[in-house]
C-alpha cells in the first residue's frame, strides 16, 4: 500500500491542511500534518495535553467520532514566524449547519516547525473564550482582521 | 529616574523571571519580560485574548490587585527552540500557602522570541486542566518530568 505523504511548503499550508482535516474528519489527513515526533502536543478545550502521535491521534479519533458535519472559520489570525517555528493564534468559529449551531469561538495557538523540508504542526492547544462574552458580527470582523472561510 | 531593563540571555532566564514576576505580583518586572511589541498576547484562563502592551498589562495588573501571596511551581516542562523562537509548554501549579489551598494545575504555551539581543516573551496562552480530573502527587512527579520549585 502506498502511503501519500504530504510535504507543506510554508505554515500557511500546513495549517490550511489542518483545518481541512479537521473539518472533514480526516484522521489520516490529520495525522499527516502532525510531526512524526513525540514531543508533540495536543490540548483540545478544557482537556489535558495529550502527548507524543498516539495520543494525539486518539485525541482527535474521539472528535472525529461524532459524525456530524462542521464547518469552520478562522478570524484574526496572527502569525509569528522565523526560519524553523511559526506561531499561529486565530479564533476558530465552528458551526454545524445541519443544525443551524454556531459555537463561541475558541482561541487556537497552533505552533509548526520546519523538519526534513516541509511544515509540520507540533502544538495546537485551543481554549474557550469567555462563556458571557458575546461574539457577535462587529467582533468577528475587526478592522484589522477576516473571517477566512476554508471552502 | 533610571529604568531598569534587563536582558535575558535565554528563554529559561525570561521564562524564570516570568514566573518570579507573577509568583511577587511586580507589574514593572513583569512588563519588562514582554516584547515591546504589540503583537504580545496574553490569554489567561477562561479569558479572551488580550493583545498589545496595554490589554497585556491591564490583564495582569488585574490579577495582581488580588494581593494574595501565592506560590507558584512547575512541572512536565516541555521545550523546543530554534534561533529567534522558543516554545515552553508546562503545568503550572498554584498554591496559596497562608490558606493551604491548592488550585488545579494550568495548562501554559509560553513563547519568547529573540529580540534586540535579549529573549522577550510575546505568548502567554493558559488554559484549565479538566475539573474532573485528579492531579494528585504521582501525577506531579511523572517518570519524565519534575516540579520546579521557583523558589
Amino acid at each position: 500500500m502506498k502511503m501519500t505523504h504530504y510535504v507543506f511548503a510554508t505554515p500557511e499550508e500546513a495549517e490550511r491542511a489542518f483545518y481541512d482535516a479537521f473539518q472533514n474528519a480526516d484522521l489520516h489527513a490529520m495525522m499527516n500534518i502532525w510531526a512524526d515526533r513525540e514531543f508533540i502536543e495536543c490540548i483540545h478545550p478544557l482537556c489535558d495535553r495529550a502527548r507524543g502521535r498516539t495520543a494525539v491521534a486518539d485525541s482527535w479519533q474521539e472528535i472525529f467520532s461524532g459524525g456530524l458535519q462542521i464547518q469552520l472559520e478562522l478570524s484574526e489570525v496572527h502569525r509569528t514566524q522565523d526560519a524553523l517555528l511559526a506561531v499561529h493564534i486565530v479564533y476558530e468559529h465552528l458551526s454545524v449547519p445541519v443544525r443551524d449551531t454556531h459555537y463561541p469561538p475558541v482561541i487556537a495557538t497552533n505552533i509548526y516547525q520546519l523538519i526534513d523540508g516541509g511544515w509540520r504542526m507540533v502544538l495546537h492547544h485551543a481554549s474557550p473564550t469567555p462563556a458571557e462574552e458575546q461574539h457577535d458580527n462587529d467582533e468577528l470582523m475587526p478592522e484589522d482582521g477576516n473571517i477566512q472561510r476554508l471552502h
